[in-house]
């Protein structure tokens, strides 16, 4: 398994000849990471990682979602419980049941990823099984304890230019106040994520609202100081780096309410009746109000939309959110977001990125849509179509219609530190193969590729995040 | 026309000779057959097909489809009105018909199957025509009056493990009966499917229900007593044989109603005033009460969703159903399964195998849900997209997110027995392919595509069947 | 940027060669227009086209779309405001504006059309961009003024068998009678498109009732004077030499209504109080109505759904219809076609062509019905999806289920003239490299493909608009 220098390119010699030129010119261009899930306590910290297994494993959703599919528990996994009941908690042990499940991850994006972190990070070329399970735990472990290993020392190994976290609206953002404090040099900012106070039908949302109102000084009584404290709230985001806000929705769902309707609802929310519709409405409405203040403050507004959250109740409620069992569902764009792109849609003060979990509507509304507004972006593959063949089907059937320019890049929206690495590296590899090809049947020529494979690696994500 | 031994292979050398050396390890491996529709009359009284026209073309709704398509009559092809009214019997004519237009099946799956099936079984290399057509006729017909071309000894030459019948609840099961009081070794096994007395919107449901009562023994009131009937059935079934259950819905909806509600619905609907609310309910709810069984027994749960059943009414006012006019529809996964998984999805003790006609539901319901719950399977490309594009979509749709083991191998689903080596054989082939692509992408290495290759054409089908 | 001669093919060199072979049978065959949208001035005026910009960019709305979404504005760009304020006249600064930003089109179906017509038409062979943007207008200039260069002549170079343009069902198709008038040769024939008429939920409804009754001298005051004047029409333009109708509708809902429901409707249309519901249920009945029309009068009926039309309000008020801001939405066939195909599905006197925007339906729906019903045929990939990607994507999707003789050849779609060879040779070549996949993998043979290619370039166009 010696990580093998075409992978991922196309085998015909015509092909992948273009590709590896194209890839070269990208390869080592700094890393730029404006939309993940990484804990900034890492680079507060700076703290060694504890084993393979915490490195690796427990941390990745995406690796024991596949092993639960398979009759894996999760407390084998060490995963806790959070009524504190037993889990594993040998991290040999986890290690060891990983490795004999390996084959499990045979072409898919996660085995792609672990190859080369393996391989490049860790110096392990062979493949992980069950006989070498715990020789490979002994040399990664032993890494671990070096000083290069450390959190900081790999961010500037990564050559990351910019790290963005994700941080609930209330977040008094401590650990990336110590990061600025410390006078380390590396870049890594907060990025503006409310769902936690904008979701009104969520069981927990008035104690969100009290963190809020506690957060922004301000007293959260009804829509107006609400709305007060949110723009608070990103000001104080702003100060400390941030380039953007993120919602997560179950529908892109725009639309227009008066103040007094929102008020409305807003009251009826904190009285603990607010309706299906309401939520939905207000959710809608508060896309809309996100912008305006985006058009105002400048931070580029990201939506995610589209994710049935905790579709698994059983393991939600034993294991707590973000265990793999958040589903895709159909979800309708063209109607959804006509209200937002009707006042906002014409400007480009805003920069609105849309994602997706519904490939669908690439081609039907996203690039359509991409390739006509001027605010508005279409984010990269997300989540599960990140992947060698899901930004295939991204390229082949957004470019045509939106071109290059109307997408920002790459986004490695990960948990998993010491993956992003390869990740980039993988989209790096992909959008190479997908251009070379395009010269191959003659579509562009060399110079339009060139061109094209440095916006995709790095011009682009730089330009629409606003990092420049 | 002499088939060619690479056909259905990438034309790229690199690629092609892997997949030809991952195709030559699983090409003579056994057909395990979980899921289709042959009569098991075939086998009981083992008698020689009568001719071509009514050995190829009338039994496979593939055909005459797609000559219906271009403004040929079903009559002038055979298939019987079912008021008795005249349609051709000459088989002779009817062959020549569907020679003249063997042009229209060129790059279908028909067009490949049926190559195989006249140059490997009826050593017929030419390509069927206006001109040959008597000819081709002439040679076929003769074999047919072989002994070896007898049902019992074509099962032998495929090579069958394992051949899967589908059955109404309350057939009696006499032909399968009669095939093991006959000594002959065959396993022909029933599958139970108990469409016709769940469905209570249809006109004949009362009668299915008295079929049922009395192939039960149990009088059917209500539905305490028709529950039992059903579980005597599945009882049966397994004596028989059966290791899975199969259920063709409207939607996969599923939902849990008290017995209190169901029995409501259930006397409503004897009385012939069940709404079409309560057709959708009652068929959410049997959904529940089949996989509460399946946990119990062990038979294996399928689930066909999301065809318009006979959507052509003048078609299937004058043939009967199945005559090629089934349509697929827009079918949602995420929200309908929640219920059925909520309760059954995160136990090893059942195996449910879902199927889609709706593409789009690959990468965006089906993997994340098969990639996830411990008791959830996706069934192969379906029916429409059992087909070389078809399968590959299938591939690099599914394996990214829920890798191969969550897939369960090949059912060809078929009518048309003598096409059953020709559909194991392509589905075989494509597959050695993607994999070969994957190797040649250095995405996965040859042990693993050997696994994978192995697993596809043989290992998973067994497993998830329970055939072991 | 010299053309070359493999462009859009398969790199491979085995598929490429027979790509080669198989386009070369059909490149020079005359170019069958049956649908788009071309005034019909440019052939009755035959006037010089009076500069580059005014030539290709003005009537181009993929291309000004593209140049807008990226923040140019409509006026700079020399689109006129409808209320007549001010806008760039200068065409040299507005070419030099798409030369600026001329990038954006790579990769993109429009990059590749202008590309050919660049080459092929003005022999100019460089990449337009910010540098040559003045010389090469002045070359394309030079060309604009010569006699050979005027809509006859070039219609004649580009070997057009027949354009039809698109013409509203009181247009008095003046310009078809001059051009019949003029002696002139080539054949330049309306469609059909009564959606003016039809689309009772427009605010300029009754206006275009009364253009209606103006045009066919039938007092329109119910629906069966209505039906009378577009039966009227319909006579008209079929003596002008129409063989088709098309119909853009919302979706392809179908019903039946009696004929008191229907005037009941138009009656409450007519006072300005017809509601969505009515709308929906007018579109529906009038589908049918127009299928029985073409039954009786033979004219070939299309039916284009799904798109969002004037999705952006803003540009739509001040710029008129047709500026790139229409949006494709989700559309649903198997049960809204349902009346249509019931009634009128299973003759083969009557061709009703269905066009598609989402592609999730190619493979799901349309296939499956296109493969089934006698009198339905499936259009080319539509608008967006007309590009080297979306063609692929389509036969793919298409073939395997419907072959490909329930297919209807190619539609260019186009308001771009000068465009029209670029695009069938574009659909040549991807067709031809299709076809050339399929002989490479053994999927067909020579035979086949040579057939196919030219039913795919030629004769299915011609059968399926009865332009014999």
């Amino acid at each position: 398994m010696v990580l093998n220098e075409d992978r991922f390119f196309d085998p015909d010699p015509a092909v992948r000849r273009i590709a590896r030129h194209l890839y070269g010119l990208v390869k080592d261009l700094p890393l730029v990471c404006p939309h993940g899930h990484v804990d900034p306590i890492l680079f507060a910290g700076n703290e060694p990682f504890p084993d393979p297994a915490r490195l690796i494993l427990i941390p990745d959703h995406y690796i024991f979602r596949m092993l639960y599919s398979q009759g894996i528990t999760l407390e084998s996994l060490g995963i806790e419980p959070r009524d504190g009941s037993a889990c594993e908690t040998d991290s040999r042990r986890i290690w060891q049941l990983f490795a004999d499940h390996f084959h499990l991850f045979a072409g898919t994006p996660t085995g792609a990823w672990l190859g080369q972190e393996f391989g490049e990070l860790f110096g392990v070329q062979e493949k992980l099984g069950s006989k070498n399970a715990q020789a490979i735990y002994d040399r990664i472990q032993e890494k671990l304890g070096l000083e290069e290993f450390r959190p900081r020392a790999l961010f500037e190994r990564f050559n990351i230019e910019v790290l963005t976290t994700t941080d609930a609206a209330f977040d008094p953002l401590d650990w990336h106040g110590k990061i600025r404090e410390s006078g380390w040099g590396g870049r890594v900012i907060p990025c503006f994520r409310p769902d936690a106070v904008v979701d009104i039908g969520k069981s927990d949302w008035k104690e969100r609202i009290d963190d809020l109102s506690g957060a922004a000084g301000v007293d959260v009584t009804g829509f107006k100081s609400y709305i007060a404290a949110i723009r608070q709230r990103r000001d104080f985001f702003r100060t400390m780096g941030a380039v953007s806000t993120d919602q997560g929705v179950a529908t892109p769902f725009t639309c227009e309410l008066t103040e007094r309707e929102a008020d409305r609802i807003f009251q009826r929310a904190l009285k603990g009746g607010a309706s299906e519709e309401d939520a939905r409405l207000f959710s809608g409405h508060m896309l809309m109000e996100m912008a305006a203040m985006s058009e105002e403050d400048g931070l580029v507004m990201q939506i995610h939309p589209g994710s049935f959250r905790d579709h698994n109740d059983q393991v939600s409620r034993r294991f707590g959110p973000d265990k793999g069992c958040d589903i895709p569902t159909r979800t309708e764009y063209t109607r959804n977001l006509r209200a937002l792109l009707d006042r906002f849609g014409n400007t480009r003060k805003l920069t609105i990125i849309v994602f997706t979990l519904d490939e669908s509507a690439y081609s039907r509304e996203l690039a359509p849509l991409a390739g006509h507004y001027p605010a508005m972006k279409l984010g990269p593959a997300w989540w599960f179509h990140d992947s060698i063949e899901g930004m295939k089907r991204y390229r082949q059937r957004v470019t045509e219609t939106a071109g290059i320019y109307n997408t920002v890049g790459f986004n490695d929206d990960t948990r998993a530190f010491p993956s992003i690495p390869a990740r980039h590296d993988l989209s790096r590899r992909v959008d190479a193969d997908y251009l070379a090809g395009l010269v191959a049947r003659h579509v562009i020529d060399d110079d339009d590729a060139e061109r094209m494979i440095k916006a995709l690696a790095y011009d682009l994500v730089k330009a629409s995040y606003r990092l420049d």
